[in-house]
């Protein structure tokens, strides 16, 4: 793990790696925000932790909870790619962000995303990247990022 | 490894997993045609190989070779990202895809970008996604992607 540091944010507010145990804290219910999440158990949830936390510095799974409510409030992840370019460099992506809609206005969003990029950085990647609405580029632009490509995808049924 | 169908290309192309020894078969040569690659030993290429094939099912880089030539036409990348979202979902993403610009026109940017958008599928992603330059969007949406969100990238110096 990274030394980054995950203080300095202001009471109730905490930031720290995704644990088993924020599937009893409303994480999901969260993501729900963002997209489809579906019937998961906590095993299936806890595996999927597991599953992540083996992949050591390659993927970081942060939260920012609530301590007096017991509730997470924002969450994103941070993806470590191994490149060949960029004399086998590493790029960072920054997937999923999400603030919760009753704590926004309260800069959460951005302290999450600097998080991530200042760790990416400290991990030794070249750039981070991420995609988003079009509605959320001034938001990301404040976080320091510019506008680059196309996004484009393919949905399986 | 999945079972996907490595065969099918028409000779001289062959299409396969990036091994070790396309160090000396031009392999960051062409990728130079995408962006900088920067000097790389073959020792820190062959540990970079490496550490790719430990990430399994995570990562998969291919290459086209002109065996004939004993050279490296055609190269892309499938990384595989663990997600919540989506019951424990995962997302394909498609990177670095590169064609020898002595051999564009054959078809062989298309043959790869399926090959691993069906990769991703068979590993069970519920999406394939990839970041493009506006004059790259008509390419993929031949290959069956369809413009989606903005990326946006910091980069560290």
């Amino acid at each position: 793990m990274s030394s980054a540091d995950f203080g300095a944010l202001k009471h109730p507010f905490v930031l720290r790696a995704l644990e088993p145990s924020d599937y009893r804290k409303g994480y999901l219910k969260l993501l729900e925000q963002l997209t489809k999440v579906g019937e998961i158990s906590e095993e299936e949830f806890t595996a999927r932790v597991e599953e992540t936390r083996h992949l050591g510095d390659l993927h970081h799974a942060v939260v920012i909870e609530d301590v007096e409510r017991l509730a997470i409030v924002a969450s994103a992840t941070l993806l470590v790619e191994l490149k060949f370019i960029r004399k086998c460099g590493k790029a960072g992506h920054i997937e999923d962000v999400v603030v919760d809609s009753t704590v926004r206005g309260q800069h959460l969003g951005q302290r999450i995303v600097d998080h991530l990029t200042e760790l990416a950085k400290q991990l030794g990647c070249y750039k981070v990247i991420l995609d988003c609405t079009e509605a959320n580029v001034p938001f990301y632009e404040k976080c320091g990022f510019g506008l680059k490509e196309r996004q484009m995808a393919r949905y399986f049924s």
